[in-house]
């Protein structure tokens, strides 16, 4: 990054040229969420999305136990999203929580919306929230000890952060989404590769970690214009019919086709030369 | 169920506090569907949609030769929706049949409508109108010995009542769903979990069902606000885009995050009790 | 074929009653694509989609080698969609781009408008614009030595001509999809399988086409009404809502379903004869 | 009609060959709904709907002093809709009122989805549910004198049953939709004629009638086929993409252009006789 | 234009510096249409679509009697759309009205397709395939004696080739619509303009192509990526929510909006001189 | 509101309870738009929208001279979004613009996401980004001395920033339509009155700005749940189907009608007094 902000809840570092790690740095509460984190968390996206030091993210929570247990539910229940309000009409409470909400919806969807593609690597107790982050990621990685559950229906309520409505886009079999949000049941590293919501299985957390900046320095070389470009266009696809995708793609190409990129990648394929090319 | 009401073709029964099993009665005839049958089985999912006393279905067909062996082609082709129509031109006859195949269309997705989830058990022949029903239901789970077929191009005509519609919404690879759907071949329990169509395959048909109603006890012990709603918000989201489904669940739970169901859960879970939820 | 017309880039050969087979005929240049040969691709699939004495069309690439190695790379960057315009400003660049990847775009949509459902057998090189045409089509089938990869993202550009419009819809896993389309790395057959955009893997190029013309003949003796709604059904499904794709088949089988396949299918059946459809 | 149904609070007389008036039957109350009626309204277009003795259809209020003031807010407030249900919790009592209003959509949506074309003539006051009726009608006729309003600001709640998901896709200005949503206030005949919502303005209801009777009779002369598959398409043309109703039409029609009735229009048209269409 | 192609049933004339006079012309038969116009129709459109020396269409018809009386009915329902089939069993009929109707539409479509603003003078008889072009255009001026008719309904069928599907876009009051489709009745000037489906009105033909030629050469001065550019940005916005036509227009600009036009349009606003804008 | 943050560009002012004015203050400058306005002026409607003190907005612009004569011109091409970026690839400047247009889109859209109504005085010059605005409010007023136009044609661009967008949403002829965004031409108030552009015409600004308070006040005495509702459920239907418009309304009113304002509405109603409701 060309700069190094002071965030409080993450950890960011270059690990390699254009590669920024972002850790989840709070590992004595299980990398919990308050409301404080995931404002921050939208903050550092917005700033990596931005940034043209920056191609690629890797995310991934500090600590062994896991990447993230999800919300803290001691803050949810007294000050935050799941609190009382005493003094509220339903009417009222509803539009409390429906802001609540929203501002939760915002800074996990800034992932999404972040224009650099973003690796999520899943260790330990991985959980709730922590599904929401992954699922706004691109690719997920995982370590063979991973436990994964779509938590909320055991405090009572359906997920209503981005999992429930991302996980129809990202995965194939319905029959085992429904499985998993109707039971909340735990499941592990083999379960989510054969279901196609995790890449890789690695067997620990360093393993894993080293196969996501290998990845991340792969696509780091390649032309952002070209990475950059196909992220929008992938997430652009999933959403609208092929007719109204192709033609959003032909207007998107019309503009970065005429970038440098294309001459320096070809150039260099000519040449055998690694091609390098200007910042984004 | 607060009552069993008397149906003709459809066995229900309580297996467990809030769980039914409802059973397709016309073995005798492969459990092959008449327009009364299908008629009847909106008029049960009708009722347990709204019945308080239900929480989770589980389907099945009686009988040991399957689940079905699909519409009854007697009737069909005598005076049901492949009729002769002599009199009418075929303006006309194409009302009729445009009005026929809406009520057939209406009638099977009364399960999906249904506001409780649905497991499918699917054992012996299961094909054409077996998968217009199966691919209605949240999860499907199958026996070792199933033989299952999208049969309608055998009989000249492209399946119509829901399953080339919503094949492409509940499975990943379209390469496979065009090869069944083109050949109208008959595949097996193997290839159904492979492609994930079927989440799980049992032995034979009493050990489908127990695992069918095990998981339908493990689901009917949530909070139903969170299970139902959890049902209805992965049905939006599998029609909308990512930005249209949280903007719906924003609103669905300004209202449902307000039930006991969230209080109750988090006491339960503090005090590591079982959580009792009232009826919904 | 009713007539054989002399096409210059494309083989096209009757393998069997109702079915061609479409060779893709410049195996000197590894069957890369210049703009004579994809603007011939759209008329061999104009005329195959009307063509009443074809039902089902196998696609496939001549020569050892593989099934195509893209664009004509040479062509591209002289006189294609990737020349220079120096007399151009950006804009008007842009809107001659934009022409450019339409009329791509357009051409190899004309596999998926094309009525009659289309194999595609994929062997050795097979990448790039070969994943275009490959997603275009209903099914994919490949050697065990295929090399597939999206590859545009190494000439600094996201691919603009479909495939990443068609992904999306095609296959389930989309951590998958960003790993291969970020990367443009190669991936293999089993690769391909086990992520669902391959139906089936034979050992070679033989064995593959034997098994395309095997499964073509399967669908060409079934009713072509049937075949060829059944492939217009699925298209619309994957595009539109289920209340919207069962409102369109509603419509749809009000008039296919008064033809004379459904009486000549029932009939062959009680009869066990093979059927005999007339043309379509 | 083919037989006269007894209604309890609609009178239908056949006015006209083809042509049915449907009045609500409750004028001692200001034709005021109750949940009764709602129920019967819904039966009263299903039965309309398919009944091939009926071509138009034109609905009014009986008595003197207005279409409808609306629901019946007594019992909304005691037994309704609006009712306090002190027992239940929020989550609950939300999962009440939202099968309460989705029975009320559905029952005036009736009229939208009756086959045939609706006349709405509305006199003297016509407000709240009024409206909801009207915008699920076809054509709108009003008295000079007519008092029109969306009323449900004025109960502090927003209109949930149909108005304001219809008057956006049957009005242009949204500045005024804006205003009479907003303010609930009165508008008159002149007002609405002038916005478009109303088509014609006439003296009092003897003539408002008049002209609807007359407006319905000029239609039910027309071919069945032809109207009525105009009402299915314009609908379906307001709700979708022009590309995507192009595709619906072609596929209508593909079926409805062979009825007889084209060859009798023309033959008619060209001896100069009126055409006789048999029924649909 | 750049260069003057002979067409037959055309006529194209250079009014101005790049405007261009499309005259349909089969006066002696009331410009009828039939199959070899409509696809010449296609050709002109297509053609004028990319020739840099064309930035606004006017279209009219020739002669005194009228714009056009439709499509051919002779030729129809001889040997064209609505011609009988007696061979064909009616799936194989319906297929083939499918792929007529496809023709029509997309012929017609031309225009809208056509990158270039077109204006559309009717006068006199302008009836049925009349209104399925002027729909088709961007501005629609007419003469104070025109006749205008959605006449489909007279000849027992539903409109199928455009007029349904985009009246509802490109006018506000769905209550007048229903009344014209339905009825089939004749309207003229004054109700048109009222309704605003038509922008002005002018005493005769001479003075409506005056009018006409006037407004194009206003929009001809402009500069063309401008004028193209909010063409395709309000048709997209036509058909898509206001986030994806905003998503859209994002991208649109970030190629045009470096073309030089900008930077000429406000050179010469600044020098107070008309602006010279290089060819599109 | 409850507290009055010092704008720099935005005067703020509680003209009565609930109801909030914003004035444009940048008179000396014909109220032209820089970069740190448009910011500022997503800042205030950030507020507003959650600020429990203000039910209604009217927004106007200072000074005798115009509402706005659209963005600052020389800001926009030395340092703005038109600026000449030498150093950068047409590819790399995309980027920069689309980045550009997104931010200037997301501040004017804050006026539609604001959560209360807002209506718009336009008076004397009111062009470009005053149309941008404007069509983003609620509801339009004008001044009878108004000139408006939708400008951008006329510095060589489409525009980008939601006129062309919203327009189609909100006024029903597209004839018009284009002909004011092709030609970049002045319209007045009449025109604009005519068209639905605008809801009512005042002699002159005070006048103008006495209606628009007149009718914030009846809107503010309304109830805020009620209104507030509204708006959402209005701009909701105006994006999606009936369908599905229908859906979200159910849920939304599954939670607000349990507010206290319906019986407040119901009871003040009853007993003839103004009511009172609590703060939103």
């Amino acid at each position: 990054m060309s700069t190094t902000p002071d965030f409080k809840f993450f950890k960011l570092s270059n690990i390699a040229e254009y590669v920024v790690h972002v850790e989840i740095n709070r590992a004595d509460r299980l990398n919990t969420f308050t409301r404080a984190m995931w404002l921050e968390l939208e903050a550092v996206y917005q700033r990596l999305s931005y940034d043209p030091d920056v191609r690629v993210v890797v995310m991934s929570g500090m600590g062994d136990r896991g990447f993230s247990a999800g919300l803290d539910v001691h803050e949810a229940t007294t000050t935050g999203i799941l609190r009382e309000d005493a003094g509220l009409d339903p009417g009222r409470k509803a539009n409390r929580i429906r802001r609540d909400v929203d501002e939760l919806q915002r800074c996990v969807g800034a992932i999404e919306r972040c224009e650099k593609p973003v690796i999520c690597v899943l260790h330990g107790l991985s959980i709730g929230f922590a599904l929401d982050i992954a699922t706004s990621c691109d690719v997920r990685i995982c370590t063979s000890d991973v436990t994964l559950a779509v938590k909320e229906v055991d405090i009572g309520l359906a997920a209503d952060i981005g999992v429930l409505n991302r996980l129809p886009k990202i995965i194939g079999s319905s029959t085992w989404i429904k499985d998993i949000c109707y039971s909340a049941r735990n499941f592990g590293a083999d379960e989510a590769l054969r279901e196609g919501l995790i890449s890789l299985v690695a067997a620990d957390k360093p393993a894993a970690l080293e196969l996501a900046f290998c990845m991340a320095k792969l696509w780091a070389a390649k032309s952002p214009v070209a990475v950059q470009g196909t992220k929008e266009l992938l997430n652009h696809s999933r959403e609208n019919s092929v007719t109204n995708s192709l033609r959003y793609t032909k207007v998107w190409n019309a503009a970065y086709v005429q970038s440098q990129d294309v001459g320096t990648a070809v150039m260099s394929s000519l040449r055998r030369e690694k091609p390098v090319f200007s910042k984004l």
